[in-house]
C-alpha cells in the first residue's frame, strides 16, 4: 500500500497549484480515504520532504516549534518539526488538526497568510519560510461533529479540498495491485464496502476505510477462509454492538 | 492458571496469521475471559517476548516511548516498553487501550499501518519496527459503554477478534487442571457461573470471570466450606448491594 | 483500643486462607467497623509487617511504587510502600481503595493475579513478590454510593469479605476492656449506638462507629458528666444539622 | 481583643479533658464566634505552643508535613507545621478544615486515632506524637452547606463541640473591656447585632461577628459619628445588595 | 488625571480613621468610580508608599508573599509585594480582591485581624506588620454578581465603604481640569454619561466610567469631531451589540 | 496583499489621534476584515515597530512580560514582547485579546491608563512606557458571543473602533491590485462574497474574508478553472456541512 495513490478528483492539480502559489492547503475527508497518502505521494512527486505531526489534545506549541534541552551542562535549542520544515523548505503536514490545542493552531497562523513566517517566542526570533515550504493540514469533518470544532478564523486560512473514497473499480484495482488477490474476490470485497458505506449514515460511527479491505485481502491471500477474513478485518473493527457485528457478518456472507 | 490457554474460537489461527502478515491485532472481550492469557501463550508459542502495558488515564506517551533521565550529571535516554518491543522484535501488548489518553494512542498509530514505525519526538528519530514486532491491544466493549470510546480511526487500524468465556465443559476442565478440585464440584461451580452470566444482562455491572471460579476452587481445596468459599470468591466481589449479594448467595446455596 | 480485635464472622479464617493461598483480600464495611483493626491484628498473628496506604484522590503511582530523588548531586531510587512490602514479604494494606486514582489501581493489578509482580516503569524492572507477600484492600460500600466506584475489573481480583459492627454484647465488652468503664454504663452506650444505627438508613450520612463509643467511655471514666460526654463524642460528630443533633441528644438523655 | 476569651458553654472543660485524654477536638461554629480565640487562650493556659494552619483548597500535604528544599547545592528536609507540632508536643490547629483537600485530611488521619502518628512518605518515616501533642480543628457548618462537606469518616474522628456567639451581656462587656466604649453605647451595638442575627436565617449569607462590633466601637471611640461607624463596620461588610445594606442602616439608625 | 481625587462622601475621613486605628479597609464600587485614585491620593496625603496588586485567578500566594529564586548557584529569597508592604509600613492595595484565588485570600487573613502578621510558610517565619502598615482591598459588587463571590468570612474582616460616581457638577469640573475642555462641552459629556448610567440597570453589563469621559474630552481637545470622539470613546467600548451601540450613538448625537 | 491597506471609515484618523494622545486602541471586527493590516500599515506610516502577539488560552503573563532563562550556568532575564515594545517605544498589538487568559489581561492594565507602565513582578521592577509606545488590541465580537467575554473593566480601557469589510468597489480594486485579475472577474468574485455575507446571519458560523477572495483570484490567475478556484478557496473553507457547501457552489456557479 506504500506509495500508490489513486485519485478520483482534482486533488493533484489543487495540491500542485497551492505548492506553486505558496498557499496553505486543507484536506477534509473521512477516515482512511487517502488524505495522508495524497500528501506522501505529492511530496515524492514534488521532490520535497514531509514533516508529519499527528495532532492530539496534548500536543503543545513547544512540541511543534522546538524547545531548550539541557545536555552536558549546556542549554541547547532543538528545532521542532514545524521549524525544521520551515527552514528546509519541506511540506509540513498537520494530520487531524481539529484535535490540536488552540495555542498550537494560533502559533502556526502566521505560516498560513502572506507572512509565511513563524515566531519562536522562546528565542524571540522570527523565521521566514523557505520558498519551497508548504503547509498542509487535514481533518475528518464527520468525526468532529459536536466535539472539537476548528475555529472559522483557522478554516478560512486554507484552500480546502474534500476527499471521498475511491470509485469501486479503482478501489478493487488498488486492492489487486497491493495484495495480488484475484479480481473477482477483490470486487466482492469492494461490494461489501459499498453496501456498508451506504448503511453508514444511520448505523455506524465510522465507515469502511480502504485499509480494512486491503487487510481482508491480505488474510485471504495468506490462505484464510474468505468469510472469516472479512469478519475479523471488516465487521469486527466497525462496531462494539454484537447485533450490528452479526448483521455485518450476514451481509459479508451473502456477498462473498 | 499460569500458562494454560484454552480456546473456543479461531483466536490462535488469527493471531498467527497477523503475526506472519505483520498486521496489528485487537482483542475484544469481557473481564477475565482470557485476553491476556491468549497473548502470553501465543508469545510462548512464537518464541518472542511480550512487553505489556496496562493502559490508564494517566499513562502518557513518554511512559510508553521513553524519556530522558538525569544520572551522574549526564542526561541519558531510556527507552520505554513500546520502543523496546519495536527494537527487539517483541509483542507489544496494550491492555485496556480504551483507557489510554489520546496522545498515547495517536503516538502509536504509525506502528499500526504500513509504516510500522514509531516517531520519538524527544530524539527527533524514527524507529522502524523489527520484522518480528507485533502490535496487540485489547479492551472490554461492554465495560466502556457510555464512558470512554476508542476512536473509530483507531479501531479501524486493527484486525479484530471477539473473545467470550469458555464453554462450560472446557471451563470446568480448566478449573480441575489448575486446582485439582473434583470434577463434580467444579461442574457445580461452573453451573453457578453460567446462571449468574445469564442474569448478568439486567443486574450486574460485570459478570463472573473464570478467575473468580478458580479462586473459589482453590479455597475449597484448601479445606474451606464450599458455600463460604463461593460466597467470598464469587458473590461478594460482584456487587456492593447487600440484596444482590444475598440473592447470589441463595443461588450458590442451591447449586452447591 | 490498640491491639484488641473481636470478630463476629469468619474474617480470621478467610484472612488466613488468603495468606496461605496467596490470594488478595478485599474487606468491605462501614466506617469504624474494624477493618484496619483486623489487618493489624492478623499481621501480628502471622508475624509479618504491614505497609498501610490511606488512598486518596491525590495519591499517584509514584507515591506507591517509588521515585527518584536527588541527593548530594546523585539520583537515587527510593522504594515506595508497595515495593517495600513486595520485596520484604509483608502485608500491603490499601485503605479506602475506592478513593485511589485509576493509575494507582491499574499499577497494582499484576500483584493481584497469578503473576504476583509489580512493574516499576521508571526502572524498567519487574519485581516478583516475596512468598509471604499479601495484598489487602478495603473500602466502605455505602459511603462511595454515587461517587467513585471501584471498577468491576478491580473488584473481581479480590476474595471479598463483608464486615459489620460487633454484636451489642461484644461491643460493650470491648468498651469495658479498653476503658475500664462499668458494665452498666457500657451497655447504655451500646444501646444508644444500636438505636442510632437503626435510624441510620434514613437520617444520617454515616452511622456510629465503635471508636465514638470508646471515646464517650473515656470521657466518662475521666469524670465527665455521662450525658455531656455522649453529646460531644457521639451526637455532635454525627451531623451538622442542629435539629438532628438535638434529636440525638434527646435519644442519649433517655438512654443514659 | 488579643488574649481575652469569654465562654458561654463547657468549651474550656471539654478542651482540657481532650488534652488530658489525648483526644482530637473539633470546634464547630459560625464566623467570628471565637473558635480561634478559644484555641489560643487554652494554649496559653496549658502552656503549649500552637501551630495554626488556615486550610484552603490549595494547601497540600507537603505544606503541612514538610518538603525537601535545595540550599547551597544540598537537599535539606524542612518540617511543616504538622510535623513541628507533633515533634514538639504542641497544639496543631487546622482552621476551616472543611476547605482542605482530601489528601491533606487523609494524611493527618493517623494523628486522630489511637496511633497518634504521622507518616512522612517523602522520608519513609513514621513520627509518633509527643505526649503533649493535641489536634484541634474547626469549621463553620452553616457556611459549607451545599459546598464542600467534611467526610463522615473524618468527622467521626473528633470529639466535637458546637460554639455560638456570646450572650448579649457578655458580648457588651467584652466590647467595653477591649475598646473602653461606654456601657450604654456598647449595649446599643449588641442590640443591633442581636437583631441582625435574628434576621440572619432568611436574608444574609453570614451574620454579625463580634469582631465587627468591636470595630464599630473602636471607630466611635476614635471620634467617629456612631451611626456612620456602625454603617461602615457592620452594615456594609454584611451584604453586596444595596437594598439590604440600606435596611441594615435603617435598623442601625433606630437602635443607636 | 494623575493625582487629582474628588470625593462625594466620607471616603477620606474613613480612610484616615482606618489608617490611625490599624483597621483594614474594603472599597466597594463600580468600574472607574475612583477606587484606585482614592488609594493613591490618600497614600500621598499620609506620606506612605503603596504596593498595588491587581488580583486575578492566576495570582497565587507566592506571587504575593515571595519566593525563592536561584541566582549564581545560590538560592535567594525575594519578598513579594505583601511582605514588602508589611515590613516597610506601606499601604498594601489588593485591587479586585474578588478575583483572587482562595489561597491568596486566606494567606492574608492574619493581616486583617488583631494579629496584623503574615506567615511565610516557605521560610517558616511570621512577620509582624510595621505600625504604619495598612491593608486596603477593593472590588466591584455589581460585576461579580453570580460569578465569584468573596467569602463572608473575608468580607467581615474589613471596614467597608461604598463608592459611587462623582456628582455631575464635580465630574464636569474634573474633566475640564484634566483636559482643558470648555465647560459647556464637558457638561454635555457628563449629561451623556448620566443618561447612560440611568439606562445601565437594564441594558449594559457595565456603565460609563469617568475615564471614558476624560478620553472623549481629550480627543475633542485634540481636534476631533465631538460626536465621533464620543462614539469611539464612550459608545463603542460599552457594548458588542451593534443595535445597542447605535442606540448609544443616537443618544450621544442628541446630547452633543 | 502585503502592505496595502484600504479603509472605508475613519480608522486612520482615530489611530493617529490615539498615537498622538497616548491612548490605547481597540479594533473590533469580523475575521479577515483587515484589523492586522491596519496595524501594520499604520506602524509603517508612523515609523515605529510592531510587536504582535496572537493571544490564546495558553498564553500566560510570562510569555508577554519576560522570564528568566538559564544559560551557561547563569540565570538571565529575557524581555517578552510587551516589555520590548514598552522600552523601545513600539506598537504592541494583542491580536484576539478575548482569547487571552485573565492574568495576561490584568498584567497589561497599567499600560492602558494614565500610568502607562508595566510591573515585572519577577524583577520587582516597574517599566514606564517610552513616549512613542502605543497599545493596540483587537477581537472579533461575533465570534466570541457566548464564549469568552472580555471583561467590561478591560473594554472600558480602550478607545474603540468597529471595522467592517470593504465596500464592494474598493474590495474588487484591492483584489485586482494584489493579483492582477481582470476587473470583470474580480467584480464577480466580490458579488459572490456579498451574497454570502448577506446569508451569513442565519447559516454560517463565519463569513467570507477578503483573504478568501484574494486566494480564489490567485488560483484563477494561475490558470485554474474559475468555478473550481472559487469552490476550493471560498465554498469549502466556509462549512463542514456538505449541503451548505453544495449550496455555496451553486451560488458560485450562477455568479461566475
Amino acid at each position: 500500500m506504500n506509495e500508490i495513490f489513486l485519485s478520483n478528483g482534482n486533488e493533484v492539480e489543487v495540491f500542485e497549484r497551492c505548492y506553486r502559489n505558496k498557499l496553505p492547503l486543507m484536506i477534509k475527508g473521512p477516515t482512511g480515504c487517502g488524505k495522508s497518502q495524497l500528501v506522501l505521494s505529492m511530496a515524492k512527486k514534488l521532490g520535497v520532504n514531509v514533516f508529519s505531526v499527528a495532532c492530539n489534545e496534548d500536543t503543545n506549541a513547544a512540541d511543534l516549534l522546538g524547545r531548550y534541552i539541557i545536555k552536558g551542562g549546556e542549554t541547547l535549542w532543538k528545532d521542532g518539526p514545524v521549524t525544521q520544515a520551515v527552514k528546509e523548505g519541506a511540506i509540513l503536514y498537520l494530520d487531524e488538526i481539529a484535535e490540536a490545542r488552540e495555542d498550537v493552531v494560533v502559533a502556526i497562523h502566521p505560516l498560513t497568510d502572506h507572512r509565511r513566517e513563524v515566531y519562536l517566542d522562546k528565542l524571540s526570533q522570527v523565521i521566514s519560510a523557505h520558498s519551497n515550504f508548504m503547509f498542509v493540514a487535514s481533518y475528518n469533518p464527520g468525526y468532529q461533529r459536536g466535539v472539537r470544532q476548528i475555529k472559522s478564523s483557522t478554516k478560512q486560512r486554507f484552500v480546502t479540498i474534500h476527499m471521498t473514497y475511491l470509485e469501486p473499480s479503482m478501489e478493487s484495482n488498488l486492492i489487486c495491485e497491493l495484495t495480488h488477490l484475484s479480481q473477482g474476490v477483490a470486487k466482492s470485497i469492494v461490494t461489501i464496502a459499498t453496501r456498508i458505506r451506504q448503511m453508514a449514515e444511520y448505523q455506524l460511527s465510522a465507515t469502511v476505510s480502504t485499509r480494512l479491505l486491503v487487510r481482508a485481502a491480505q488474510l485471504i491471500v495468506d490462505g484464510m477462509d474468505k468469510r472469516s477474513a472479512c469478519h475479523i478485518a471488516i465487521a469486527e473493527p466497525l462496531s462494539e454492538d454484537r447485533q450490528v457485528v452479526e448483521a455485518l457478518k450476514d451481509l459479508i456472507n451473502i456477498a462473498i
